[in-house]
C-alpha cells in the first residue's frame, strides 16, 4: 500500500469551475485558507465553452473583489433583450424597466481571471486528482479523499467542505439519503450551441419563438457570435451539418425580414446541450455546503446558471467567515434557505422562459407561448416581469 | 305537414343569457330591431348559478346603457383578493395596482335585471324552442329554423345571425368546418360549487393552494357565500356529505390561522364544474357571429368567462350598426381578429391562474406553483401581472 499524501486545511473546495475559485478568492478576502481539488486539468477547465450573461449583481460582486478590470475592458453591457416570433420582434428594456442592466462576457473569461488571480494569490488548486470522496461531514473534522494526478492516494483534511462539483461529481450525493430531498425535469429537446467566428447581426440578444422551435441569437465578442437551435432531445450531431445549421438559424431568426440580415461564418465549435431542471435540497448538511451546479441546474434559457453559482458563494462565503472566525453558527445555518430562495426563483424563471418558447407538439400550448410573449411585450408589468428575473435581483434578496 | 311560422327581424340572436340578451339591449340602443330564442324558460335562465366576479369595464359598460342601478346599489365592490398557501395569507390590492375594481354581483342578478330591461323594451324573446338550426349564413338572408314551445315549426328569417348558444348550442357548428379551428385543453380536476347560507368569512375572496388541492372561498352577498374545492375529474357530488365539505373547506381555507375562522352554514346548491379551455376562431363567418360561451370557454378560476362575454357583445353591437345601418362592413369584418385578442388573453390567463393553483401529481411542479405564488405576491410587477388580467383590461384594448 503507498503511503498517503496528507494535507490539512481550513475548507476543501471540490471543483475549480467558477464557484469553486470564487469562493477561494472570496474566503482568501476573509483571511481563510482553502485548498480546491479538480478532476480536469486547469487547460480543459478555461476551454470549456459554457454560458455568457452576467447579472448587473454578478459584475458588481466581481468587481468588488478585484475581478472586474479585463470584465470592464471587455464585457459588453447590454440594457435587454430582443424578443420574436414570425414578423414580430420585440425589445424588452430592462435598464428602463428595472434600472438594471446585463453583461456579455464568457464564463470561460470569467474562468480565465479566476484562475490568474487565485495563482498570483498562491491559492493551492489540486487539478487532475480522480476517486475524490467525502468522509464525516456530519462532524467537525471532515476529509476528502482522493487520487492524485500521479495516482497517488491522498487525503485534505478541513474544517468545512464545500461541494463545488456540478451534477457529476461526488458532494451531491454526500448529504445523506434520508437528510435531502430532490426535484427534476427533464425537457423533451436539447440545444444545438455553436460558436461562429463572424460578428453579431444583432445588438442584443434574439430569442425567437419559431413554428420550427426556438432559436437563440447570442454573442461573445465583436468577432464571435454563438447561436443555439432547439433541436430533439435524442439529436445527432452528425446529422447537422453547417449549412443545415445556417438555414435553420436563417429560417427561424428571421432572416429578410424587414430588412434584418443574419450573417453567417465559420463554425469554430458544435456541441448538444441536454436541458433539465434540478434541485436538491437542503445545501448543508453538517459541515457539508453544496454550491452551484451541485445543488441546481437550470435549463439555460434564463442565462441563470452561472449567476446562481456567484449568488451562492457570495452568501456562502461570509457565512463560513463567521462559523471558522467567530464560532458564529448562525449564517452557516442560514445558508440553505437562504440560498434556495433564489435557487426556486431562477428555477421557476428558466422553467418559465424555456417553456414559453421551445415549441412543442400540443396546439393549445402553441397558443398559451404566442398569447404570453403577446402580453410580455405588449404589457408594462409583463415585460418588467421578465425583465427583473432576467436581469436578477440583488444578491441575499 | 303542419304551417311553419314565419318571422322577420334584423338580427337573429341564438341564446337568451347574457350575452344574447345584452346584445339585444346594445342593438336595441342602436335603434336595430332583433328577436332572441332560447331553448330553456326564463325561470330557469335567471335560477342558474353562474360567476359572480365584473370587470370594472362589464360594470361601466352594464352603467353606460342604464342597467347600473340595482347593481350600484347591490354590488359589492371589492379591490382585490387574498392569495394563499398554508400559513402565508397576501393581499393583492387591484386599486393600488392597476386603479381598477371588480365587484361582487351574481350573473344571475345581472340576467334578472337585462330580462326585466328587455321586457320593459318589448324585447321579443322566443323561450322554449328546440331543433334550432342555421340557414344560408354564408348569404345576406341566413334564417334559423326551430321547432317553438308548442311543437309547431317556426322559422326567423334575418339579415345577421348571432350565436349566444354557448357549448351546446347549433351556432358553434354552423361555422363551415373548413373555415373553422378549435383549440381545447381538458383539466384533469373539477370544481365541487357550494352555496352557504352564511355571512362570508372574508371581506375578499380567498384564493388558496393548498397540498389537498385549490378551495376559493367567494361570496354572493353579506348573507350568501360561495365555494368551490378542486376535486378529481370523476368526482361523483354523492361522496361529498355537507361535512365533508365544510372539513375540506376549513382544512384548505386555514381555518384556526392567525385565528382567521370559517364560519359555516346550510348548503343551499351543489354541483361539480367541470373546467376545460376551448377557442374557436373565426368568430364570424359570412352573416354569422359568434360571442360568449359560443365560441370560447374559460375555467372559471380567472373569473373571466361573463366578462368575455361582454367585451364580445360590446364589439360586435357597434360593428352591426355599422354593418346595418351603415352599410359598412369594415368593424364587423374587424371583429372577430379584435375579439380574439382578448380571448387568448384571457385565455391565457385563466389557465395560468388555474396551474398555478391547482395541485397535481408532479413534485417538480408543485415546487413551481409555490415558486410562482412567492413571486407573485412578492414582486410588485408579478402582483401587477396579476391584478391587470384579473381586474381587467379596457374593452377594444
Amino acid at each position: 500500500m503507498s503511503k498517503t499524501d496528507v494535507m490539512r486545511t481550513r475548507v476543501a473546495i471540490i471543483g475549480a469551475g467558477p464557484a469553486g475559485l470564487l469562493l477561494s478568492h472570496l474566503l482568501d478576502a476573509e483571511g481563510i485558507e482553502s485548498v480546491v481539488l479538480e478532476t480536469r486539468t486547469r487547460e480543459y477547465v478555461e476551454a470549456r465553452i459554457r454560458a455568457g450573461i452576467l447579472e448587473q449583481s454578478t459584475v458588481d460582486l466581481l468587481t468588488e473583489v478585484g475581478l472586474g478590470a479585463r470584465l470592464a475592458a471587455e464585457g459588453d453591457r447590454h440594457r435587454g433583450i430582443y424578443l420574436q416570433w414570425p414578423h414580430e420582434r420585440h425589445h424588452i428594456d430592462f435598464v428602463e424597466l428595472t434600472g438594471r442592466a446585463v453583461t456579455v462576457y464568457g464564463q470561460t473569461e470569467v474562468q480565465k481571471d479566476l484562475g490568474r488571480a487565485r495563482e498570483a494569490a498562491g491559492q493551492q488548486i489540486v487539478y487532475g486528482v480522480s476517486e475524490t470522496a467525502l468522509h464525516d461531514v456530519g462532524t467537525e473534522r471532515p476529509f476528502v479523499t482522493y487520487t492524485d494526478n500521479d495516482g497517488r492516494p491522498a487525503r485534505l483534511d478541513a474544517e468545512v467542505v464545500v461541494g463545488c462539483d456540478g451534477s457529476f461529481g461526488p458532494s451531491r450525493a454526500a448529504v445523506p439519503e434520508a437528510a435531502r430531498q430532490t426535484w427534476q425535469r427533464a425537457y423533451p429537446y436539447s440545444w444545438l450551441g455553436v460558436l461562429a467566428e463572424v460578428a453579431p447581426s444583432t445588438d442584443e440578444l434574439i430569442y425567437a419563438w419559431h413554428p420550427d422551435g426556438f432559436a437563440l441569437h447570442s454573442m461573445r465578442s465583436a468577432s464571435i457570435s454563438r447561436f443555439y437551435l432547439q433541436v430533439p432531445a435524442d439529436t445527432d450531431i452528425a446529422a447537422w451539418s453547417d449549412q443545415r445549421i445556417w438555414d435553420a438559424l436563417a429560417a427561424r431568426l428571421g432572416h429578410g425580414q424587414d430588412g434584418w440580415r443574419l450573417n453567417p461564418g465559420p463554425l469554430l465549435e458544435k456541441s448538444v446541450l441536454p436541458m433539465r431542471s434540478f434541485v436538491q435540497q437542503p445545501m448543508r448538511s453538517g459541515r457539508l455546503f453544496l454550491a452551484g451546479d451541485a445543488a441546481h441546474i437550470v435549463p439555460p434559457t434564463g442565462a441563470k446558471g452561472l449567476n446562481l453559482a456567484v449568488a451562492d458563494v457570495a452568501l456562502l462565503a461570509p457565512a463560513l467567515a463567521a462559523l471558522l472566525l467567530k464560532g458564529d453558527p448562525g449564517p452557516a445555518e442560514a445558508y440553505s434557505a437562504a440560498a434556495l430562495r433564489r435557487v426556486w426563483r431562477c428555477t421557476h424563471f428558466s422553467w418559465w422562459m424555456t417553456t414559453m418558447l421551445h415549441t412543442g407538439e400540443d396546439p393549445f400550448d402553441t397558443q398559451l407561448q404566442l398569447s404570453q410573449l403577446k402580453w410580455v411585450t405588449s404589457s408594462e408589468a409583463g415585460a418588467k416581469g421578465l425583465a427583473e428575473n432576467y436581469a436578477g435581483l440583488p444578491i441575499g434578496f
